[in-house]
């Protein structure tokens, strides 16, 4: 590669990679372990890559770490211009929406073509959640608010009065990706209603 | 893996999850980009793992991305128990210390003991800075406070009075990760000193 072309890449990575710092603004509803200060998308998608990394013996089917990793680091970055959506919002669907798929094309976009063109599609990938990569991957993003919300006394889930058969709804991914971690999470969810930290 | 071997591991590796959180809460002295918030060890961590994946073409040497990344998402885990060591403080070397070791052992020692030991020895080759992966993933870590810094109009370095040769030797560990780069700070640090925000 001409140094010329290699410093128009980096110029554009770069441009990339200042735009990417706005993750760290934008607030999740989930709180961090015992706590009371709201998450926020870059420290949510650095916990999952370490979860990916942690957990992989776990998975049902054998996956690619690397896009794996890809993935939960990336899957929020849409974010950055179409918001937040809280998982159990009942007037916005939690799937891949136009605005997203508008805001994946302008901020992978800022990257020289053939890393958009591979960036976009990681994301996509995710987003269907069809690949072992994206189940795992997927599984991970719902498991960690769930230990979050165990560790807050039922933090967001009692905040805003969600019962079992919902949240198990919305947690069933976490069986697509893992069994062993599936089985631990009803145990999770059990151990509340008993304790009536949640409705049943 | 029988199911009680499994579910004693995942026990072991949830614990490990719980306790890394801390880590969202060790503020650098580095400001996010054009802005006055601190940046902390989860998003900082986060961002070079973004910077490995995007600027790795970059690279003098061929090397593994998922184990670099691995490299960069865990240097910072000692901080829970040892603290952040700011680049440019005189009194504190900023090496491997025996509190960064106990640190460790601690730490990852949360996990099951062939992950423990694995995790340990790509911090050990980070902070020793040998490999192809290490010295990548060190330039990564010099180079996203160089431009955090530039987009705050010198941030850390003009707050803390850094003249541009004590700047330069900190941040030669970016030449031996890739040259495209290091060509690109010294240029930025250039621009800097031109423009009277450090001092030559």
């Amino acid at each position: 590669m001409t140094v010329e072309k290699n410093e128009n890449r980096l110029q554009k990575q770069l441009e990339f990679i200042r735009e990417i710092d706005k993750v760290k603004y934008i607030q999740r509803k989930t709180r961090l372990f015992e706590s009371k200060r709201h998450e926020n998308d870059a420290e949510h998608s650095w916990h999952l890559a370490m979860m990916c990394l942690t957990l992989a013996e776990h998975a049902d089917e054998k996956f690619d770490t690397l896009r794996t990793i890809k993935m939960v680091l990336i899957h929020d970055l849409v974010e950055i211009d179409a918001g937040d959506t809280f998982l159990f919002d009942a007037k916005k669907d939690h799937v891949n929406t136009k605005d997203e798929l508008r805001a994946a094309k302008r901020i992978f976009g800022l990257l020289p073509k053939d890393q958009a063109d591979e960036m976009i599609s990681v994301w996509q990938e995710f987003e269907e959640g069809k690949t072992p990569e994206a189940r795992f991957a997927k599984a991970m993003d719902r498991f960690e608010p769930a230990l979050q919300n165990e560790s807050n006394g039922g933090g967001t889930w009692k905040e805003y009065g969600i019962g079992y058969s919902q949240i198990k709804e919305k947690l069933l991914g976490i069986r697509n990706g893992s069994l062993t971690i599936w089985r631990y999470t009803q145990e999770l969810l059990r151990k509340m209603v008993v304790e009536r930290i949640i409705s049943s």
